[in-house]
C-alpha cells in the first residue's frame, strides 16, 4: 500500500455486490436498491456517511445520508430512477463537528465546566463550514453561531451543541476533505417495469388458426392475439419466424424423412433461396409474409399494449447464408466440410453450430449483435435466447452490453436449462430473465426450497425467474398425467409465485398428449401445421383470464422477493403470502398440489407480518370467487378441490371503522 | 466489456478469499491452502484447470492440477512454503484432446463405428502436443501415437483414446492457447510457524526479582526467563522498555500524585532527559540497563530456544522527544498549546496522543515505522501492539507490509479489545495475531459460540487468536472468584482451545486481588515495584509445565481449525476434540467450566470423525496423569473435580495388533 492511498474510514462488506463488483446488480424503474456496508474508524470520532450513486460515468452523484444500525452497520435507499447503467458507491468521513458535539455534551453532562478551549474549537469548525458555504445564505448564519460560540461560557456552548438548526446546517456544509470513497463504485442495472411484471403467452405464427392443412401468416394472427389480450397477456413470444433450411429438414415427429409440402423446424434456420435480405437471421419467412407484414403485426400488438417477444436461436441450417459466406465460422472435419451438431452418438445433421473462437471469431460475434440491432430497429425490444449455456457466457455479456448501450429497454429471456451455476452466470452477465427448473417442481418441500432459494438468496439480486408452465419441447409428467386439474394447479402456481410467467399456447386448452415415454408433444407443431380449436370445451382461458386480472389488481404479486411460506397442516397444501412493504395489499394464497384429490389444512396466517394483532378478526375475501370470509387468530381451516376450487387467493383486509352501521374493511 | 477480454471459461466464486482479494489470506510455513472454485464452460467441452501459485510478482508459477467435485465445484491444495508474501490464482480451459477422448467413447459404445474422421482429429490434437513438446523426449512418442491414429479403425481409435500413457502425454502437453487465466492472482501470506503455535509469558523486567524496594534490571532476568523456559513457554512479552515521562507520572495504583522514588507507568513513554538514543521509543529506560545490555538478554532468550516480543505502545509522554522535535503531529487547542489524552470526560494528562492525519503525517508514518525497524535490527521479530484500534488501520496496513518487506518473519499481536470488526479488520490489514474476547468468554455456551466462531467461520482464514488468560490491565472477574481451580481451567481452556495462548506473571501464583469493583489488579506493577515470591505454594507451576509439554508433544493441539465440540450432558462440562488430518493424533479434551463443585457428565465421543467403528474397543490416555482406559461406543462417561481434576486430555488409541500376547494400540 502507498502512502497516498491512506483510507480514513473503513467500507466494507458492501451488500448488495455480485463477485466484488463484476457484476451488476439489477432492479427496476420504481424500485429502489438498499444498500448496507460495515462503515467504522479508529477511535472516538463520530463518523457520517453518504449513499452515492449517478449514472454510470456520469458528472455528479446523487447522495443521501446513510444511518447506522447495530454492530458497525449502516443502511441508505436509492430509489432506481431511469433504465440504463447505474454506479453507487459509499463516501464516510470522520465527522469533526458530530464528534466534537459528542464531546461537549460528555464533558458537560460530566461536569465540567471550564470549556473556554472547546468553545473556541467549535468556533473554528463552524466559521470554517461558513467558509465552505460560499454564497449561500446558509454562510451568514453560520457564521452567527461561530460568533456566539466564540464568546460563548460552558452553558452555552452545551446548548448550542444541542442545536438543531446549527447540526443541520454542519450537515449541508460538512467538512469532507479526510473523506473515503469506496473506489471504484459498484454497478447497478435498471431494466424497464415490464421486465420484471408481464405475462407471457407463446405460439407459433403459422399455427394462428388452428388449421392442419395449412399454415397462418403473420396477417392472420390478429385472431389469437386478441385472444391473448382477452386472457390478459402482455408478451406475445413467437419461435424462429426465419426462414427455415431444406438440407436434411426434419418431418412430423422429428422424423429424418420430410415429406414434401411439410412446413419444417423453425429452430433449422437459415436457407439462401428465400427471403429478401438474404435467407438468414435477419429474415422472415416467405410463408409467414414479409417484413413490412412482420412491423405491421408488431404495431398491431402494441395497440393493444401488449409487446412482442421473438426468438434468437443460433442455429444454421446447411442452407443458412453464413454457410456460403462465412464457411470458417463453422467447425470443420480433417476432410475440411463443415460438421454438423452432435450430442453423441446422437447427430444433428439438419443444423451446423457456429464456433465462437474460430480465427475470425470478432466477425462472427459482430454479425450476431447486428442480427439483434436489427431487430431493434424494427421494434423489438424482447428476446428469448435458445440455449445461450451452448455459447461463451462472455459473448453474451459483451452482446448484451453492446445492445444495451442503445437499447437500454432491451430484455434477454435465457433459455438455459442446464446446471445450476451457469444458469446462474449467464443471469449475472446480462439476462434480464431466466427459464427455471420451475417446470419439474412439483411437490410442496420441492415448491418451497426451490422458491425460497429464488427469492431469498443472493440469486435475488440478478436472477429473475420467467416461469413456463410448458414449452414446446416440454411437456412435463405432472401435466400428462392431472388433467384439467392439473393445468389449473400449474397455472395458479406459476402466476402467483413469479410475477413473470407464461404458457405456450394449448396448456389453455390443456393439451397432454406425449411422446410416449417422453416429456415431449407428439404431433408437435414444431414438425407440422397443427389443427385446433382455440376455444375447445375443458378449457381454462377463464381461469387464466381471471388469474392474469388478479395480477394486474395486487401490487403484491408484481414482487418477486416478498414471497413467504407459512405453514399448512398437509403436504399437499403449500400456503404462501404476499404482501407489499406498506402493508395495503396483503395476500395468501393456498393451493392443492394434489390434482386428484380433495385436500384440507390448518393454515397459519403470518399475523405479525402482516400487522394483525393476536385476537384480530379481520377479513379475507377470496379474489378467485369474490366470498368473504372473517377469520381470527393464527390457525385457520381452508379446503380445497382440485377440479373445483383448487386454490385461493385471499386478500386480506382490517377493520378501518364503522360506517352506515356497518364495519368497514380495507 | 471488450472483445479481447473474452474469457472462455468461467472461473468464480474461489475460495478462501477476502474483500475479493483486497487482503490476503494467511498461512504458515508447513501448512496447505485448499482453494475451491466454480469452474466450469458453455456445451459439452470438458474443462482442466490448474491452481498456480508463486512468490508475489515473481515469474514464474508453480502448478497443480484441480479435480472435480459435484456441481462444478473444483479444489486444489498448495503448500505454503516459505514465508513472505505469495499469490495464488487458477487457469482453466476447454480441453480439446479429453474432449475427443469423451466424443470417441461416447460414439463408440453408442455403436458408431466410421470413426476415420475422428481419428484424424485426434491425430491432429497429439500431432500438435508433439509440436509443443519440442525437444523433449515426449515429443517422439506422441509423435508415435499420432501416426497410430492416422490409420487407426474404430476399434483401435477406441483403445488409444483410453491409452493411459497418451493421456498422461497430452496432460503433460496441453493446448492451453484459448485457457482463461483469473486475474488479478489472489494474495497469501506465509508467517513462520511460531506465529501459529506458541506459549508466550509476559512479565515486566523490572519485577523479575520480585523486590518491593527497587527495580530489576535487564541483567536481573535469566531467573525468571528460565523459569519460564521450565514451565514451557515459547515467547517472553515484555511491557514497554523504554524510558518512562516524568511530567504528570502516575503514582501507586494509578495514583495522579507521584511520590519520589516511584517508576512510574512504562506505558508513559519518553523522557528526553534519559538515555543515549533521544529518550523515546527507540531508547531503552536507563533504570533496566543499556541497549546493550537488552541485546545481550535478546541473546539469551534465543539460546534457550525461546524469543523476545517487546511492546509496541504509541503513547507519548510530555517529556518525550517528539514533543519538542515535531509539534505538529500532536493535537493542538486553539491557543496552541498540545492537547492530552481524553475519554471524556476522563484526561489522561500523562500522554499525548499523535494526530495520524496531521499535515505532517508522513513523517510521523514513516518515523513510527523506523521504530520498530529499529528493535527489529536488534533482533526483535515478535511485537505486541498496543490499542491499534486507537490508530487508523491504514497505518498498520502500511506499515506492516513496509517492514514485512524486510523482515517477513515479524510477528504483530493487535491488543485491540474493542468492537468486533475493528478487531476483525486489523487482522485482515495484517497483524498476524490478536487478542480476543477469550478472558470474558466463562460458559460452556459462550466458549462453544466464540471458539465456533474464531475456528469455523472465514475468520479462520486471516484472524488468528492469542488467548490470553490475563493481562496486566485485565484481572477477570472468573478469576477473582474461582480460586486456585479457576485458574487451572481457565489454563487449559487457553492451552488447548487455541495452538497460541499467553498469561501475564502472577497468574502461576493464582494471584486475584482486584481494585474493589473493577476488573483490575490492586497494587499493580504497572505503578510500582512489586515483591512477589514466585515459588509461593499454591502456585500452578506444575500443571502449566505439563500443559505446555502435551501442546508440544501432540501436532493435533498446534492447530486452530481442527477444534470440534461434541455432546456432554452436563452444561457445566465442555468436551471438545483436536485430530490431525491424517488421524494420527487423536485427542479428546474435556474440562469443567464450574470452579466449585464436583461435575459428572456422559459424554459422546465422535467415533466417525475418528475413523473409530461403532462397537469398537479404543484406549484412552489421559496425558495430564498418564491413567489408561478402555472404552466402547460413543457415549462414555467421565467425573471431574475442580480441586483434583479439573479436565482429561484423553488421546485415543486404536489396537494396532497384537505382540507378545497384548493387544497394542496405536
Amino acid at each position: 500500500m502507498k502512502l497516498s492511498d491512506a483510507e480514513t474510514v473503513i467500507i466494507e462488506n458492501i451488500t448488495p455486490q455480485l463477485d466484488g463488483g463484476r457484476y451488476a446488480v439489477k432492479r427496476a424503474v420504481g424500485q429502489d436498491l438498499t444498500v448496507e456496508a460495515d462503515i467504522f474508524k479508529e477511535g472516538h470520532d463520530v463518523v457520517s456517511a453518504l449513499l452515492k450513486w449517478r449514472r454510470t460515468g456520469s458528472g455528479s452523484w446523487s447522495e443521501t445520508l446513510m444511518v447506522p444500525l447495530e454492530n458497525d452497520r449502516w443502511r441508505g435507499v436509492l430509489p432506481a430512477a431511469g433504465t440504463g447503467s447505474w454506479e453507487y458507491t459509499i463516501e464516510a468521513w470522520g465527522d469533526s463537528f458530530r464528534s466534537w458535539q459528542d464531546e461537549i455534551h460528555k464533558k458537560f453532562r460530566g461536569g465540567l465546566r471550564d470549556l473556554r478551549s472547546e468553545s473556541l474549537e467549535g468556533a473554528e469548525l463552524v466559521a470554517r463550514a461558513a467558509a465552505r458555504a460560499g454564497k449561500s445564505p446558509d454562510a451568514k448564519t453560520l457564521k452567527g453561531f461561530a460568533a456566539r460560540l466564540k464568546s460563548a461560557n460552558a452553558e452555552e456552548t452545551e446548548q448550542l451543541a444541542g442545536e438543531p438548526l446549527l447540526a443541520a446546517l454542519m450537515t449541508v456544509w460538512p467538512d469532507r476533505s479526510l473523506a473515503t470513497e469506496r473506489r471504484p463504485a459498484l454497478p447497478l442495472w435498471v431494466d424497464r417495469e415490464r421486465a420484471v411484471f408481464a405475462a407471457w403467452y407463446e405460439f407459433f405464427p403459422r399455427s394462428a388458426e388452428g388449421r392442419a392443412d395449412k399454415g397462418s401468416t403473420f396477417r392472420d394472427c390478429l385472431g389469437r392475439i386478441d385472444d391473448a389480450k382477452a386472457m390478459g397477456f402482455d408478451v406475445i413470444y413467437f419461435p424462429p419466424i426465419h426462414p427455415i433450411g431444406e438440407t436434411n429438414r426434419k418431418g412430423r415427429n422429428n422424423s429424418l424423412k420430410c415429406e414434401p409440402g411439410e412446413p419444417g423446424v423453425p429452430y433449422a434456420i437459415g436457407n439462401f433461396r428465400q427471403g429478401v435480405h438474404g435467407g438468414g437471421h435477419k429474415d422472415v419467412a416467405p410463408e409467414l409474409g414479409t417484413l413490412e407484414d412482420f412491423s405491421w403485426l408488431i404495431g398491431e400488438i402494441a395497440k393493444r399494449g401488449m409487446e412482442v417477444a421473438i426468438d434468437f436461436a443460433i442455429n444454421c441450417s446447411p442452407d443458412h447464408p453464413y454457410v456460403k459466406a462465412h464457411p470458417d465460422w463453422f467447425f470443420k472435419r480433417p476432410d475440411g466440410t463443415i460438421k454438423y451438431a452432435e450430442n453423441p452418438p446422437k447427430k444433428y445433421e439438419d443444423v451446423y453450430p457456429l464456433n465462437f473462437h474460430n480465427a475470425d471469431w470478432r466477425s462472427l460475434w459482430q454479425e450476431l449483435r447486428d442480427v439483434i440491432a436489427f431487430w431493434c430497429e424494427l421494434g423489438v425490444r424482447t428476446f428469448r435466447v435458445d440455449n445461450p449455456h451452448t455459447k461463451p457466457v462472455s459473448f453474451w455479456e459483451w452482446l448484451i452490453e453492446e445492445i444495451h448501450q442503445k437499447y437500454p429497454d432491451a430484455v434477454f429471456l435465457s433459455e438455459a436449462f442446464t446446471r445450476p451455476k451457469m444458469m446462474q452466470v449467464l443471469a449475472k452477465a446480462g439476462f434480464t430473465q431466466s427459464y427455471t427448473y420451475f417446470t419439474w417442481r412439483n411437490t410442496k418441500a420441492e415448491l418451497t426450497e426451490y422458491l425460497t432459494e429464488l427469492t431469498q438468496s443472493e440469486m435475488k439480486e440478478y436472477f429473475r425467474a420467467n416461469f413456463f408452465t410448458n414449452t414446446p419441447d416440454i411437456l412435463p409428467d405432472y401435466l400428462q398425467n392431472s388433467g384439467r386439474p392439473g393445468f389449473l394447479i400449474r397455472a395458479f402456481l406459476a402466476a402467483t409465485l413469479s410475477p413473470v410467467y407464461g404458457i405456450y399456447s394449448g396448456f389453455e386448452l390443456c393439451e397432454a398428449a406425449p411422446v410416449p415415454g417422453k416429456e415431449e408433444y407428439i404431433d408437435s407443431e414444431k414438425y407440422q401445421f397443427k389443427g385446433r380449436d382455440w376455444n375447445a370445451p375443458g378449457n381454462i382461458k377463464e381461469f387464466l383470464t381471471r388469474l392474469n386480472a388478479i395480477r394486474r389488481g395486487n401490487r403484491a404479486l408484481q414482487e418477486y422477493h416478498n414471497l413467504r411460506f407459512h405453514p399448512a397442516e398437509n403436504d399437499r397444501i403449500l400456503f404462501f403470502s404476499k404482501s407489499t412493504a406498506a402493508h395495503d395489499n396483503r395476500l395468501l394464497m393456498a393451493v392443492t398440489v394434489d390434482p386428484f384429490s380433495p385436500q384440507t389444512a390448518f393454515v397459519r396466517v403470518p399475523l405479525a407480518d402482516f400487522g394483525i394483532a393476536a385476537d384480530e378478526t379481520f377479513q379475507v375475501e377470496d379474489l378467485l370467487t369474490g366470498e368473504r370470509f372473517f377469520w381470527t387468530g393464527e390457525r385457520n381451516f381452508i379446503s380445497l378441490n382440485p377440479h373445483s376450487r383448487p386454490a385461493h387467493i385471499f386478500r386480506v383486509r382490517s377493520r378501518a371503522g364503522r360506517e352506515n352501521g356497518q364495519d368497514v374493511y380495507l
